[in-house]
């Protein structure tokens, strides 16, 4: 038992703290006013974001997520676990050190299953932060907690797969620079449940491909990235865009998925880290009834039971983290469910306290709390709801007592 | 004890529901396209507004929130209770029934303190629908929660007063047209902690009144209505602007919040029932994992807490009404701040399942959860937080145990 | 709309809070100390239950509980609600006005079902407080919460019924003056579901009947009431015992238990309004860190918090009463069932504040709290666990939506 | 960053695991059953108990607690973490290991601050398990979550101290074994606020030293270890009793308390496994509307809840004893305080919802969860009350933002 950081990653959390404070909360503002001073707030990317990714690449700041140490920074779960939750302290930072969803995740599938071919066409300029992606795997019509329901199609004619269906919250979709698309859909129907999908490349501009609008999330449109309703109608691509064959579309998001949670479960206790500092120095500033805000019994429990709630969330992430590590993804697969309830409702608990103690300023864009809080609500639906990781837990635990 | 409703109830709220039905909801999508088509959502009102207002006199659905029975339709609080409660489920609702905040509590304000001079140029426009209006109470710089702490001034200069001071969270001073505020500001400093504020009436057109922004709630703009910051600098009125008298603002604003924060609960209540249904529909509408979500466990006990939450927070409310209707708000001071606490956490609860329900669909602009969250969270803070509601709860519980 | 009490009621509420006063209170004590100076806890009733009861019956304090206005009182449901709810405020009170389960359950049912020689036989000496009664429906081997699961027999044999089966949580089997048993078990298993269940009158010194220990809950014994766990092995009683017919077990539970949980839940109202008294009076009393308890923000929340739940659990309660008296016990389903999910769950948490507020003290049993948590800890279960509640509840919001 | 126990920790987990299943589980009846046996609960100590500890000590299952390794095992804090956690899972078994609270505190301050001649006579003895000790802080007359209200007095009178004062909740003083007493109580009431208290070693057959009630716990009486109220009334012991020397009672207590609420935390994780692990297995056993429990969605989420919340609380409490042994407990303070808060009520919730799940069973004495529920209700009061240690994180934690 050792719960102390390694000297390599108390380096990288000094560099990157230096970065957030130097670089990234002054320049929050600027990338928004950047936005809102385009035509339309669709119209592009903020300049300042790549001055800063600029800057980021040559601090080494860069990629940090991906434990290929050939394409990535080679860290393992558990290292990249703490400068991630920096990372996630703000809702710019992530695409600044090109560590953010979903390019983390496609760049990882590209990694582990992608040709030669496929990493030289998409992987490259993805880690290089040059071009962006999307993930197309939730529907609008159906039940997506069940990965089962998918009822999109990729059916090989000749060299060519013809892909139809209706994707929603292919997240990214609306950056300008988001060129490709990783779609999933059925190949075979018939086959055995965990066979029938398939996961293929799909370049934003072919043919049949068109996006319908972008989806809100509690009012914010998260501009220029997006979430993008895509209709794929016909859409033909060579057959060499499957990824790893037909078939394996399941076993890649399992093999995608757990990475991606965990690395949306560091983010959002840096989101509760920064919450519960505003929260601190917002209520020592404040006087109501003769007293500052911070001298409320009240408001000392807020923050005492967010201090406790954020500890314990980050150790339980880094538990799963290390199993990760250890044991792999599959033996840690509990652990991964359990952040994955864990961590959004924490971050939620606690940014909800922040915003309380800040009074109607805190429902508004002069913090970034609200923007926390629709992005956290989300991630209790995003990669599997919350019921269904506890539906997992429970049949993982009741298992151990099945002979008796 | 008796818990039915009368038939006059009755019948309004058979009419209400069918105008929600035949009008309400499937304009709901109408005004935010029309708001959208304009040059800028803040550029004016959807046409269809004033169709449905027109419509909703017509059905003598109009004002039913002022108990003055001169001015007003002359309902008690209980009798008003469960037809704005209806009204609650549509964000859209209220306006077209003149029955949105912030403007029944201004028209209630001039009702009863108003001077027949006040009363002809503003309050009857206002009754009328033909204009609209802010209060500016809240201010950026200080906790608002405790009322004594407001900084701007109004100060007495021959036949006018001279307003200063910062006010935001003025509910709807976007609209195009809104044009008057009720501000509220200290006359006397020196004075007794609860006599130093006043409340002036202040047209919007007035030199020195500048609206520096509009505040965002989660995401959301609510244009054309919209949330102002205004500055007021060396506003000049006439004396005779004046509320009631120097000194009576605190009292106003006690008179004035009572009904305000009624109303509210009201709505909330409406709108979790919508949630609650939507919640049904979706649910017996998607299959995962072989089954209807409406046959998991889970869902069933989101539901059925759901039922019990709403039911409570209700019956507390009427309750509430029915003792502002028979000893008087003072007396009814620890009701109304119960259901204060009440009903926007209820609300928030019975809303988040049925967007955890719908899936991400439930986080974006196809349904109302998201927006009426958003709403129900403001709501934890407007017309004074949860904390000091319970501070004023549990002061008059130990008062009953004091002489012990 | 009308929130208030009848004169009526007005009058029994004030006999009853002298009464508690004066006789009940003072003589909690002195019951307990009178229970332990016996040989045994079990040894015998302590002589002050009976001076205590004789009391009541001269007050007019009797019976309150039964709406026939031959056999009881003939109060309504709506009535008795704040009536019963005094009676809870103190574990010895009920008996002392003959208002105690299972006694009163079974009165009922003896008032409604039961024939004239049953009436004479069992429902008189009860009626008049002489002897007491016990309800046999649990088993220990089976989940008792799906009432079709019941595997004890009744079985006709000539003039006479047969009986076998083990039962538990019979209350009240301990007490010396317990003479009867009403008794659950299947006539024909073969019959339809609800149909199978038979209830007959077993005395409790017919050959066969053994008491085999008393079940303690949370560590009390609940002497001399005590909860029974009692074998029947070929216990035979004479046909005319059955009450109502063969197969209609489930149809007169299902009319006691409308009564009997709603009874439980106002009698745990007055068990959470004592607790919050008491907790009221404590933490002005105590001072730590230099100033009164009750001037901690914390405790001041914790009261707020209590008095809103109480006040709410007692609103649907009386309109859970209201529509038994006006629509009767079937419509009020899903009324009932909120309530007993309400009120054991809020007398749990407002009693767990206060013994939290009295420190130690509260755990022990200088005050009534520790014994009136674990006496409300059992309501979760009793007469059908929350969850069942919950299930029902939503069975019949969902119903609402179904045709859709 | 490493989440695995060592060979040494695994190798003493074995052990302890194989005993409890031998030794300890089928015991725990047994002892119940000896203690009833007797003239009374109290008249003597089960013999099984001196049995299972000669075995405990055989096996070298001893005074595992004691981090001093000439009088203990010489493990750390996080070695005796998981250890300390098996024990907890049965309410006898920490004695049998010698481990139990509050000999244990007691032999730790003896260890630490104990002269030659008070270890010869005191400590050596209770680490032989040959006599018990009782710890005299509480008083019945003032709230003692605030230390300074102590209000004992012991006075030098000559070689001798004179003790007087009012003490409860001296834990184990029920014990015909316990000999000793640490007693805390103000030598000088004008020192500084926390150099007024002293320590002093009473035995309980001095003069003057009578136990006036044993105190129950939600109907436990705990005997024969038990909870005693002591008068102290002109108590004289020899000077040298003293322990530390005068005004070093609340520095002892603060060392003291470090360890002692650890020790607390680990052993309710035990018995919250144990509680889970009876829940899972109770589930797959019983069925109820055509289904075993475990098939019950909502069960399913009590038992990943459950897992959930355990997880955390033990990293945080492995985290709490690494910070002991790498840097000290005074640095670990905020950590001791937060699992000190997290820790019961996680027990709390889980233990409660395995009693759920056990239907009455849960509540009686046929399982260990009602009597695990009470214990660790105390918890949330015994060594400072939850909001104590709130109070003291928050102020930590408020204290990093100061200086802006």
């Amino acid at each position: 038992m050792n719960f102390d950081y390694s000297e390599k990653v108390k380096a990288y959390q000094q560099k990157l703290y230096d970065f957030m404070e130097e670089y990234i909360y002054p320049n929050e503002i600027v990338y928004e006013e950047q936005l809102n001073a385009q035509e339309s707030r669709w119209a592009g990317v903020p300049p300042i974001m790549e001055e800063l990714k600029t800057k980021a690449k040559e601090e080494g700041l860069w990629n940090l997520f991906l434990p290929d140490d050939t394409y990535g920074a080679g860290l393992t779960n558990s290292e990249y676990a703490p400068l991630c939750e920096i990372m996630g302290r703000s809702l710019l930072a992530p695409e600044v050190f090109n560590c953010n969803a979903p390019d983390t995740g496609n760049m990882e599938v590209l990694t582990r299953y992608g040709t030669d071919e496929q990493k030289d066409r998409w992987l490259q300029p993805l880690l290089k932060g040059e071009i962006r992606s999307c993930f197309s795997m939730t529907e609008p019509d159906v039940a997506s907690s069940d990965a089962t329901n998918v009822e999109a199609r990729i059916e090989r004619d000749g060299d060519e797969y013809v892909i139809n269906g209706r994707k929603w919250w292919s997240s990214g979709a609306g950056d300008p620079r988001c060129e490709i698309a990783i779609f999933m859909g059925k190949t075979d129907p018939e086959a055995a449940r965990h066979e029938q999908q398939s996961m293929i490349l799909v370049p934003l501009d072919t043919a049949g491909v068109s996006i319908k609008r972008m989806l809100p999330v509690f009012g914010y449109d998260h501009a220029p990235h997006g979430h993008g309703e895509i209709d794929f109608e016909n859409v033909r691509v060579p057959a060499s865009n499957i990824l790893l064959g037909e078939g394996k579309g399941f076993a890649i998001a399992q093999g995608r998925l757990g990475p991606g949670r965990i690395h949306h479960c560091m983010r959002l206790i840096g989101a509760a880290e920064r919450a519960l500092e505003e929260l601190c120095k917002r209520v020592q500033s404040r006087v109501a009834f003769h007293k500052p805000l911070a001298e409320q019994g009240v408001v000392r429990e807020w923050i005492a039971d967010s201090r406790i709630e954020l500890e314990q969330a980050r150790l339980l992430t880094l538990k799963a983290a290390y199993m990760m590590d250890t044991v792999g993804n599959k033996a840690a697969k509990s652990e991964i469910a359990m952040i994955k309830v864990v961590a959004p409702s924490m971050a939620l608990r606690v940014i909800d306290r922040a915003i309380q103690a800040h009074g109607a300023a805190g429902v508004s864009d002069d913090f970034t709390l609200a923007a926390q809080w629709a992005n956290s609500r989300t991630l209790r639906l995003a990669d599997g709801p919350d019921e269904v990781h506890r539906r997992q837990i429970a049949k993982l635990e009741l298992s151990k007592y099945k002979e008796e």
